[in-house]
């Protein structure tokens, strides 16, 4: 096996060689012709992933569009090309008592990046999803370990972009698909020597263990695993007098969709005690109660949801406030429950993602308590705000809380549902993300695979087109500390 | 000791609650404030760091000079505001299925930085040096954790700066400063729960330990250890023959500038056997002879000096070029010594750093083992080319391996003296420094401590400034995919 990886990583970073240089616009082609080639396996791709993942066929029609659209969307980042943030400062020769040299800095790809694709979105966080999106974008080969649950998705996938490396004439090493259901793979993956970079989404066991793999290398490399979260949701007065039906229903949708395995799902939902959120409380159960219960993805996830929820719902300070109890394989029956604050802060159990469809309400004396619960919580990758103007202008102190423990801070709607944009982050402190400093979903996330390179007094010649003096390729630069397209002079 | 501890961290987490707010214009009183500080010391400062380095005090009015002016240059660059990279994506109600949400990104402060100060450098990268003026210009609090080595020059500056924090009324805790011998503050410091973050300047070993104490946490933080390097020379023919002695003596400025004591410092020069390099080689030599030795920082960097040339020297294949053989109590020989490429490439131990005024010559057969012996090499901070445009247009591929293993490229001049610009990149693959994504001089070293932070749907009056609709800032923002300072709308 390690001869087979082996040769796996030393093809990759031979495409390295060719692959980094490859331009903006080629990149473009070649990110367009993958979601091409996935569009192209057509409804086969969304019948195996049902079938591999017991998630509705339409799921997959809207999961196959964000993906080719992420990847269509990279293809034109790099194409317009200002992402490698180019700086120039220019030489001072009569500067004292020496000339200040002319320097350029420009980002350049790490090499070859390992991806580990996640159980729950086969399609856009998987073998082409944002993580192998974003480092090809940025020039740097990808080695998919495919998720072991979704084989056959995985490999036609796999087979959709190794047809579009083959139409663009890319090196064979530019993309790799790696199976295999033994740990070690991925562990032996981490710790080569050639992996340059590693993205993962998962687990928060599963993250960390690719975390210490890779800071226990001689020489450590960036990881970013994507661990999932709770998701608080602050639930206000103001907000619940108005639109309790609107908000239980939203949010009904929000716990359920996709069986609950969503890293974004509300697990968490904190409000001060009062009729308004004693109604809501049943409304959500209502609403919850005409979801049909659904399969989860395999029998790991389905036991680990089963055993999360056995921990939470026999803490006797915990009362359950609706439970499904659907029967039949794998499926997992959607569960509300409701804890006092100071139950909720004594006991750690309770602040541990359980993945599926599941939400506790914390149910808190006063404000005072609310924020103290807020504030015990861990590293999220994001937060949500149901409150009227009203609720968030006699409370201006609550925005500054949810800076402080979330990646994203979403007002009035769902955290589910990442949009894929400019200003996207999907990341957050820890245990949210092993690096907040980062995104893996939208533009931004191509920055996880680059590093700053600076030339000092580079003749021109040598220079790469994003730093020559005429600014060919028309990119924003940073010039003596002035932004602009134009060229030098 | 741990107690004490505790009550720094929790000082400079609760000075963390208002500084990060701080605006920029602020910020840039303070880091003017915290330089006007430093330039009041007069002499007194000058003169102590002088009597704790061994080094020269006309050294210190330019260590001065070049730590006062990065901490107005990182003023000016919050103060402009622009840093924060604010991308906007407005709201698009019409999209189908689902409306798209107003998305907006900012960078905002990690939180409360510890800063391991260098020895070799008092100034410029210790108790108010980059690591520092970065973090406080992010709007993040910092711990220094005083190095042992200049213990009355630290205390100085940390006075400059504690009077700038009274003088700007803001928060204690925005800087503190911590003394003792014992590597276990540190290591405390390190893996304190409210530590957001680290910079380090200093030795591999040193460096490394600090980055395992932090991927140990329960929660990993960011670490920037920055840990010299060889910074390997490539010595051309053309441009020998053209600029020996021109070159000789720069370089023999360069190998013992401050002792040798720079993390930049020319440590390994390669070449292909010609009289010409033969030639450059003895004018070096010769320009060494003429530099007088003097003292070294103290008693262990100069046992490890002398243990490192003991390895390297008594190695048979190495040849002794010059050795000053000087005496005196922490006096430090300037040495040069030469090595045929085969044997350099057998011997790991000749690709260490010997951190004083040391170079080592490597002697290629031809242009391919040259190639071999720079792929050889292990990630470094910077890598110089010394050669004519004709030598660079004879060998296009080289500029090629010098992107592969530093984060600066240098042409025709020296590594040792590193601009502080807006394109500096101090920096580089493991082991020059633990993440490669970043610097740790010139602006773009803020970007360290910083996080991405996404509002979605924020009502405007919650947002910050750099994100509200009519960018009462005038910042350049990302909005919708373009690049501006206007207002939305």
């Amino acid at each position: 096996m390690i001869n087979e990886l082996n040769k796996v990583m030393e093809l990759a970073y031979d495409a390295f060689q060719s692959y980094r240089h490859t331009s903006g616009s080629r990149k473009k082609e070649f990110l367009f012709a993958i979601a091409d080639e996935i569009e192209a396996l057509g409804d086969v791709l969304l019948e195996t992933a049902s079938r591999e993942t017991h998630l509705p066929v339409v799921r997959f029609a809207g999961e196959r569009a964000r993906t080719c659209g992420q990847l269509r969307d990279f293809a034109h980042l790099v194409a317009e090309g200002s992402w490698v943030e180019a700086v120039i400062d220019t030489r001072i020769a009569d500067r004292k008592p020496l000339p200040k040299p002319d320097m350029r800095k420009v980002a350049v790809p790490l090499g070859p990046i390992l991806v580990f694709g996640a159980s729950n979105f086969p399609l856009a966080y998987s073998t082409a999803g944002g993580d192998t999106a974003s480092a090809l974008a940025a020039g740097c080969p990808v080695v998919v370990k495919a998720h072991p649950s979704h084989p056959e998705t995985s490999r036609l996938i796999a087979g959709a972009i190794t047809k579009a490396v083959t139409k663009c004439q890319l090196h064979a090493g530019v993309f790799q698909h790696v199976e295999g259901n033994s740990f070690e793979v991925g562990k032996i993956l981490t710790q080569h020597p050639l992996t340059a970079g590693v993205g993962f989404t998962g687990s928060l066991s599963g993250g960390r263990a690719i975390y210490d793999y890779a800071a226990h290398r001689e020489s450590p490399i960036p990881v970013f695993a994507e661990m999932g979260s709770t998701n608080p949701v602050i639930l206000f007065k103001d907000a619940l007098i108005h639109r309790a039906p609107e908000i239980a229903k939203q949010f009904a949708a929000s716990i359920t969709i996709g069986v609950g395995q969503f890293c974004t799902n509300p697990g968490i939902m904190i409000g001060i005690k009062s009729s308004v959120l004693n109604h809501f409380t049943s409304l959500l159960a209502l609403e919850l109660s005409m979801v049909p219960a659904y399969r989860m993805l395999h029998e790991g996830i389905h036991k680990n949801y089963l055993e999360g929820l056995d921990k939470v719902l026999y803490d006797k300070g915990v009362e359950t406030v609706y439970h499904a109890h659907a029967a039949g394989d794998l499926v997992a029956s959607p569960v509300l429950a409701r804890v006092k604050a100071d139950t909720f802060m004594k006991n750690p159990d309770l602040h541990h993602e359980i993945f599926g469809p599941f939400s506790l309400i914390v149910v808190c004396d006063n404000k005072q308590q609310l924020c103290e619960v807020w504030e015990s919580l861990k590293g999220q990758l994001t937060t949500t705000l149901i409150a009227t103007d009203h609720d968030l202008q006699s409370h201006p102190d609550l925005a500054e809380k949810a800076v402080n423990i979330a990646g994203r801070i979403v007002f009035n709607s769902v955290p589910t549902g990442v949009e894929v944009s400019n200003a996207t982050v999907h990341g957050g402190p820890y245990p949210a993300t092993t690096d907040q400093r980062f995104t893996s979903v939208g533009m931004e996330a191509v920055k996880r695979w680059v590093r700053p390179l600076c030339y000092q007094d580079c003749p021109g010649f040598l220079l790469p087109d994003e730093l020559k003096d005429d600014n060919p390729l028309g990119i924003l630069r940073k010039v003596n500390g002035n932004y602009t397209r134009d060229p030098l002079g």
